[in-house]
């Protein structure tokens, strides 16, 4: 199997943001080669993207139908592994279901699908076929996350007692969807983005980074949704009261009208031993806050760290690792087991550390109840 | 009116920390002397810190009762202008209400009272008699929430629509009150601390700063109160949601269960043009998120600041002023203030920039409030 | 000995800075109170003075002759203690000898003298009637600097190899002297400063802060000298090379042409087992970075710090100390030192913990080299 | 020329750091492929090596001779464009030269050589062939310090007067080099480093982006050379003063032996009227600080920056870029600029914002005049 893993992207043509964030961290380790694509639903837009990437024009394609119908019918040795969905939510159940239907692999991006129903579908797909996804919570792919997932697991610092899980950021403070503004468009439409807007599009990355480093899961939750942009069709802001398994309590949360807010997504986990504090913007260190001895600053790449810290870097410390390569970690491990997958092995554990299909149906749940759960008059509700 | 103002200072014996602070706070201007104390319960113990701070002993009383009496028949050249109340919360009423029957004007520590009914019955007398009442919501003083404030009553951020308060503290993680550590045992003490615990000794902090910079008033709110460490009996750990009088959202969150926090008071407060954060740990900065230009560092000291954040700094640019400072800012108003009252002149508003009898009663009402609400299943409960 | 440490200033009237800072000082912890002065070489001026700090009309003195002449004849139980020198610096030396010669002891604001030989003559008088002499090389004041020393002192680093001290500020980067603000007409006049402007304003702090906390003297040092403002007629700007006494080697530079910078006093000191790093603006921090494990933040009040960083501090942890509280901690030494002085008793080494007459003559002779280094063309000189 | 730019590389396999690194940020943008390498001296590990990145058993080549020959006789669809170099500095001249010399264009790792002569050569024969090259002073590619570079070239701080830029790391404290440790090995070894240590290493770093940044040319220096760990053949430590052509004076230190440190390269500019500070370990802010006004932090990817830090800026604001991101704008810009010359066209100017050979001869007489320096009991020394 001495050969890259060969990627074949639905959507992130040109002018698009994601797609390029993909294709950056699929490239990044040299594990992973773009080698096709239905870039746009307007297939002479698919074909100049294509161009842009050094495609050959037969394999830019004009629907994902199109492509993982054609890519079927190539040899083994040059036909695609999987596909990355980069599209916007109303647009990844349809790839992703016809994709595993077919036997490839998929990486999608979050949240999982447009509804519940096409989540829990994926997902007994995925459990049938024995296929490999990948969705892209990419904010877990930090190595210092995923220091602070094992210290806790190790009883670093104790029981869980407290969660505090913010993610603001400020863009869209104005009415930017009326400008036509790409981004701001499909996220604030109900048809393109689903029942949420904050919740689904940041509020999800907030509830996984909060459910994979403590290792709990949510059990009852109480929110108020709100829309502080006059005439906006979807929540822009939210706040939610989290009650864990363990008894933990927590808050959540998300808003995309804090105005001066890059993307701050941030968590702090208050344990009986120990707190824990990581900033997205400075993510190469870890800060813990000890009852009664002096914090520490962990920083990528020194002293000792979990092994899954260590394979989650790169370079030494001090040269400081970011955004795309915490995505890239998603797509190095994805293409890890993707290369004992079709070896027939079983791939390592460290590989697969990469967010799944069950994250993907937990995110859909929470959007779903947060959305609820902000109608009702009554304080708590089930998860 | 050629001389300091007299305080008599209520509680404050050796081994206490807010008497210490009280008196550091009031010394440093060198507006106010300390001639009188009823430091203790215990006459003798009285004395000996009466001797600690170089009274005469005959100045040392056993009781606030025999102070007021005392000293009332003193000459007005000679006796005490006003006392400072620096006691449990139970032990607040009592004084404050002689104190105010006798004439003499009065510094209290917050919260107000023990109940909202004392509280209630503390703001008639203090606007039937006149006489002038602080209340040491001492985070206020700073000069760089006094820039906040300002900026938002001149509208230089918009409309306020988010206010995020917190307010973490670590030292309660354990069961210290065990331990008879002085400082624990009262404030865990329903009998001398009140209905609450954290949300009475920080919450109240949270609340009245967070209404103090925003000039605005919560309207309702939902809480979520819990007890984290077993066996305790009040409140460690709260987190409330809060909706403002203009329509504004909020959580404030206070809790001494975050472990390894020090006393992490930090406020961020959003509008329509741009985003506001202030942290107590550093306090000479102010940060401000502009919509689409470069984040500015306000700095005491430095560039053009509102008169009132000038008047509550007494140095130079970048010699950190801290806690006692700010601290020191009530005492020092209140002491300018008084210097007028007593000349039979209306004081300048700069130096009424202190935290009112009124503001104890907001505060003893979110007391009442946040208990109520964390008992009920319905959400929002008015203020 | 039950009474407060009587204190009488030199300088210091209407409109000073540094004066109003040894006032608050001073006045901070109950231990000294002020009780006479010569505020002004303008008598009616230190009259007003007087009444602005509440004293009687007859100890607002003419002069410092007047001052220490007639406080000489009033009853030990009425008379000033010591005097507080907080006049520039061609005006230390009249005051510090007549006072000592005549019993006094004293504070002097830093740098020592107007000349080295002023310095060295302080010095002998000093030793000679054995009385208190403080220097106010205030900085060595905070507990987290310290707490530095003693880490160094018990071997926590290693032996030091490298010491970076650095001390840029901004106020003179536009010629602010021809403005006629007071600060910078004497700090820029050669008749009132002496040799040296920036070093001997802020780089004698930094002398003082390297060799206090790593106990080492400096032996040689190279030094570049410039003055950035056109016109100007002392240094502005310093860059040292620094030798120690165990073979360490050192930077220090000072400027006040920093554009931007407000008072960013900060040095970092390497071991050979870890570094230091210590910043005036954020001065309950100290960072300490280890070879091997993660970096800690020690923080003022937090964990088990040395006894002497312990005693300099007040209040409990994440209640910030700043700039006052630490020139108020030579204050409170002086006055605890001079308390058993004055009952025959030898002070605590732990109050004997203020700058001496020693730094001093040392400040003065950094001042001397940096100077002539500056103008030699050769790089070593022997301090 | 719709096709990636091919690269070869010599140096580079298994195990090595800063190979791994150019293989990285050349793939990030998808422009180059990597097509062919001498990654070793043995040409079994280069064919393990060439395996390691899928390449071809033929294209993996047992020297860089062979390489280049062997590549030159390929048809131009197929053959390499570019070689990167990134051994030890003795092994830059053989093949840059050479390479140019057969019509292939050079990224090398710095510093440009071994010696001055070698550089002078390479220089010359750059010229000579036209091709492009470019060397990998990385820092330099960061968006903020294009952004501070731009400000200055802008007059937004006024004149220069002083730089402070300092290069502390702390992975030298002990004698490294005895473990047989790959990277301390040949950076200790004179055989291998040249006559420079730390001042070869990370001074030329340092001294790059200081000239990149303000647009300055060193005029003269100063410089104390140390070697602080017992045994040691090279310089581990260094302070250099400076003076630039147009008078600003500034200090750089570089060492390896500041316990603790990682990588923490760290450049301030004081201009007439504003001060710059940007730090390589938090690279996408640019602190500015103005003489009478609030601080500014300007931010990558918010509001108005000038086109040079956009271009090299992937994601949108919050989202960190880093280290190898920097590193891939060389790449890229590189990349850029070859595609244009290989279709004849002029390279844009902003894609040939790329270190140059001329930046690596001054680099190379910046180690040369700091060795020199260091020995020297002069002070000054002309560039």
């Amino acid at each position: 199997m001495s050969r890259k893993m060969r990627m074949g992207m639905v959507g992130g043509g040109r002018g698009g943001f994601i797609g390029h964030v993909h294709r950056m961290a699929a490239a990044l380790d040299g594990e992973i080669e773009l080698v096709c694509g239905a870039f746009s639903s307007d297939p002479k837009k698919s074909k100049l993207s294509g161009q842009d990437f050094f495609l050959p024009p037969e394999r830019s394609y004009g629907s994902y139908e199109e492509m993982i119908k054609t890519e079927k019918t190539l040899p083994e040795g040059e036909r695609m592994d999987f596909i990355a969905i980069v599209t916007p939510n109303h647009l990844h159940y349809g790839p992703a279901k016809m994709a595993l239907q077919n036997g490839f692999h998929v990486v999608c991006d979050k949240p999982l699908a447009f509804t519940m129903k096409e989540a829990k579908d994926l997902q007994r797909i995925v459990k049938r076929t024995g296929l490999l996804f990948a969705l892209t919570h990419n904010y877990t792919g930090y190595p210092m996350v995923k220091q602070a997932r094992m210290m806790i697991a190790k009883g670093k610092i104790g029981e869980v007692r407290k969660v505090v899980v913010e993610y603001p950021q400020g863009w869209l403070s104005t009415k930017l969807e009326d400008s036509g503004q790409k981004q701001a468009s499909w996220r604030t439409d109900p048809k393109r983005s689903g029942i949420a807007g904050a919740m689904g599009d940041i509020g999800t990355h907030a509830e996984n980074l909060a459910e994979y480093i403590t290792g709990l899961q949510i059990k009852r939750l109480c929110a108020d949704i709100n829309i502080m942009v006059p005439g906006r069709l979807l929540d822009d802001d939210g706040n939610v009261f989290l009650e864990f398994d363990n008894g933990a309590k927590g808050i959540l949360f998300a808003t995309q009208i804090a105005a001066g807010e890059e993307n701050n997504l941030r968590i702090r986990i208050y344990g009986e031993k120990a707190g824990l504090e990581w900033a997205q913007q400075s993510p190469n260190s870890l800060i813990v806050k000890w009852l009664s001895k002096p914090m520490e600053i962990m920083r990528t790449g020194v002293g000792k760290l979990y092994p899954e810290a260590q394979h989650a870097t790169r370079i030494p410390a001090g040269h400081p690792e970011g955004y795309l390569e915490a995505f890239a970690n998603i797509y190095r491990n994805f293409a890890l087991a993707l290369r004992a997958h079709l070896a027939g092995k079983k791939p390592k554990a460290l590989h697969l550390d990469f967010p799944s299909v069950e994250d993907g149906v937990r995110g859909m749940r929470f959007i779903e109840k947060v959305i609820e759960s902000g109608k009702s008059k009554q304080k708590w509700m089930k998860f």
